[in-house]
């Protein structure tokens, strides 16, 4: 790879540092088309619905609140045409509720493949696996 | 896209028929590169290891024990250098015992992100996420 980035990588780095790390609600507006499309996400309420830039903003708030530290760090990306594929790695803080784990407080970490695409240097959606099963464990085994 | 597909696209294409879903255990020696490094597969019991194809060949046969009747279909390839990561799903029937649940009988599916990386026409390692909580699920729950 060496050192450059493409503009689009450069984007999409930004964007995850800015909206999903960061949680800059206002900068939705910046980074996303008019409507984006989240082809396969399961686990995701959204999954299968294309949002309005509205709809992205709940969802952004609605998805940090579980853990408003949040951090995600970019492992790898693949760039082809109008797609970038991007390892991830997370971790947080379980401080929100969700559907039957109330908050425990625990730090948990979780490693993720998004596929994102682009409409010029705007984002229009994603096919996205986290490995959720590795954060249930965590929210449900000893020790507490 | 168009009807173009790259040379190491139809060779991970056919990778994943020949070896994954049709469990041709001896084409593993055409087309895995003489280590193949498994840098982040959580709930692989081959995560973090570097295999040889003999390593590899073992893997496969414990893996597909799952289920036997095993179909891997490719929805999205994305390639970039060395790199392309593929968004895949998966059904099967589970006929093999796995930990902690024997086996069920039932007809399961699930959706994964792979990126494989190449040197020359072969596969030498992969970074994964599947979605096993989906697995858990559909193993555990009702009806039965």
């Amino acid at each position: 790879m060496g050192g450059e980035i493409s503009a689009r990588k450069q984007i999409l780095t930004d964007f995850l540092q800015d909206v999903w790390t960061d949680g800059q609600v206002e900068k939705v507006d910046h980074y996303l088309a008019d409507n984006y499309s989240i082809h396969n996400d399961p686990g995701d309420p959204w999954d299968g619905q294309t949002l309005s830039i509205a709809g992205f903003k709940d969802r952004l708030i609605q998805s940090r609140a579980m853990a408003p530290d949040q951090i995600f760090d970019v492992e790898k990306m693949v760039e082809e045409g109008n797609d970038i594929a991007v390892a991830w790695s997370w971790s947080g803080t379980h401080l929100g509720d969700i559907p039957g784990i109330p908050a425990t407080g625990r730090n948990i970490t979780m490693t993720g493949l998004t596929i994102y695409s682009f409409e010029g240097d705007r984002l229009s959606g994603h096919w996205q696996i986290a490995d959720r099963l590795s954060v249930f464990q965590q929210l449900t085994q000893g020790p507490g």
